[in-house]
């Protein structure tokens, strides 16, 4: 697969397209996941509650679920929505974000995947530890626990689930039950910008929502995502200057220059 | 009436009396709007719970109601709010975003056109058509619905609700059921920054908190913000860069200047 | 003692241990607050559910409660946050947002003062004398009252809460039994952006969360905030370009140069 011409293909698809990506997620990042969004071309929608996910869900076109800032009420209209995506063959993207890090969190987790299916699970090593069950030293939204680990777990969830598995950190990994996609693009500096793996999330619920190969479409988001990154800290003094570099290099990269620059690689 | 010397009064104003904008709102657009309202110079507020609305109504200058992230609980605030603006004769402004994407959100403003009185509606040409009840093609905040049919439709609305109805795209009208106003600056970036179009409502409701015409506050409004949007635009490179340069020039920009470039016509 | 030195020591601890700050925040700032503590090189988490809030202070180093955006069911979250990191004796830090505005913000900070033990309190000189039951003419969460009566009153709040009291203003004063710290840097312009009160109550919580004295910790906090916007408002046109430039310079700044730049003076 030449993944920079499939990478153009979705690009474009996405501007041409504008799907609309429904979140159900925290406060804090909703704001940056929005914006992420509109600068690659696809329109964010924020909606949870109860009383209307379900009918969002139908107008979307993609679902990203995210436990940023969790609460009882949100459970039910997470769980509705993805039920509902589910019927409609809707991609579902779940981010677990700080999973391990209180019980509350953990029992959240366990009902979505439990009541419903997801298609994209992404998380930090930790987050993929913690929801396998192995404690994960989660510290805030970081993690420190070893990719290692998180990859050969991750290929065990992706069975348990029937879902593709991403684990995001200084190389990402995209797996599934028969093959594992390895991301070598992005920097450190997304780190320092709150809300970065959320808006990985949502991108990623974007891609998903132009393609059918969801583990290539998760792939070519993270290699997008990553560069994006790259070239934006070249022109940055810190996080802040980074942030605006990046919503305008997401808006504006020459697509062909970009797509030349992934580092995605295909193993196992 | 010579637009430019209002809205060089206007901003005048705003800055000696720093009006308190009260804004019932989701919290994907919250910071923004606030961070527009401190660069004109005006005092934001955000207050929903329903133990305090009436309280902090009654220190506000202007109420901003917003229904991007709604909630059931969310409903009670808002009529309570408006209500007690109603009585102390303060203006109001709705932004009925998303409405005629989900049902809820249709139930929603039509409580609260029910129950209140709204000084100015505010909202794409699918919002103004969905809430004369005509399918407006909903695409999350966007809407592809023709302005023209809401303009007409902006007039029946202006009449059936006592209101002042603004339809913002590529032309913004401002409608009351005497004449209406046209806005031809701004830029199709704004679209791309989350939360331009309720921080719109916001600025809406600063200006109109210093002054008794409405229409023309509104009017005022747009356009002010649509050449802060043009004059940003000239040295941004996508819309992180705008963003931030939109804030420097809603709080920098040469008055004078600014007023010269005002592009209002009275019609009908 | 060598306000410089102590200022070197505590930004390397920060970016050694990564303190864990667990903010119970409001939705406007949350994003902004997360950004700050994420560029000092804290680690930022915001957790409000009551099933969960008691996990996370376990986890976390400090705790930080701003009442920006109150509801009902953030104050049993609140209280019982507060009394587990009581027990547990990690700092907290209580931003009482907008008390004196309404009744109902009155009647939060007074349920919080007396469930539990606040490390610090951090308001400006309306919401300070709001707390001790003078009327502050409270605009918004900005305040017009005078400092000095603030600090008089600041006096005895610290005694009858046996508490840090942090006033802010022109002039900020950090204020125990004791002593009281003068701190002579900052900017207007911070008061420009919306949240820049609440992130630095949360990095206050970073300061004392790898301290032993908070007096000094919160005086270094808001010495250094201070230079830091400074030296951000060095190279910026407005509200948008300063966000910006203020958070690269908390990231990026040279700790030397900053450390002489201090203007802090112990009083009393």
């Amino acid at each position: 697969m030449n993944f920079g011409q499939e990478l153009l293909k979705t690009l474009n698809e996405i501007r041409a397209k504008k799907p609309l990506v429904h979140n159900i997620t925290n406060y804090v990042a909703a704001n940056f996941q929005a914006n992420v969004l509109l600068s690659v071309g696809a329109s964010p929608v924020m909606a949870h509650a109860e009383d209307e996910v379900e009918d969002m869900v139908l107008l979307s076109n993609a679902l990203v679920v995210n436990t940023g800032t969790p609460s009882k009420a949100q459970i039910n209209s997470m769980v509705k929505a993805i039920k509902r995506a589910n019927a409609l063959r809707k991609p579902v993207i779940l981010d677990p974000v700080g999973v391990g890090a209180t019980k509350f969190r953990g029992e959240i987790i366990e009902t979505i995947l439990g009541e419903g299916k997801i298609d994209v699970l992404r998380g930090n090593a930790g987050e993929i530890l913690a929801i396998f069950g192995k404690s994960g030293k989660t510290k805030g939204v970081d993690s420190e626990a070893a990719s290692g680990e998180a990859v050969s777990v991750g290929k065990e969830l992706s069975q348990r689930y029937n879902c593709i598995v991403v684990v995001t950190g200084a190389v990402d990994y995209v797996i599934n039950q028969e093959e594992i996609f390895e991301c070598h693009n992005g920097t450190p500096l997304l780190s320092s910008v709150t809300g970065s793996g959320c808006a990985l999330s949502s991108l990623i619920g974007a891609f998903c929502a132009v393609s059918n190969n969801y583990a290539v479409a998760s792939a070519l988001a993270l290699g997008f995502y990553g560069i994006c990154a790259e070239l934006a800290q070249e022109s940055s003094r810190g996080p802040g200057s980074f942030m605006v570099n990046f919503l305008d290099v997401l808006s504006n990269s020459d697509s062909e220059l970009v797509s030349k620059r992934l580092k995605i690689y295909k193993r196992g």
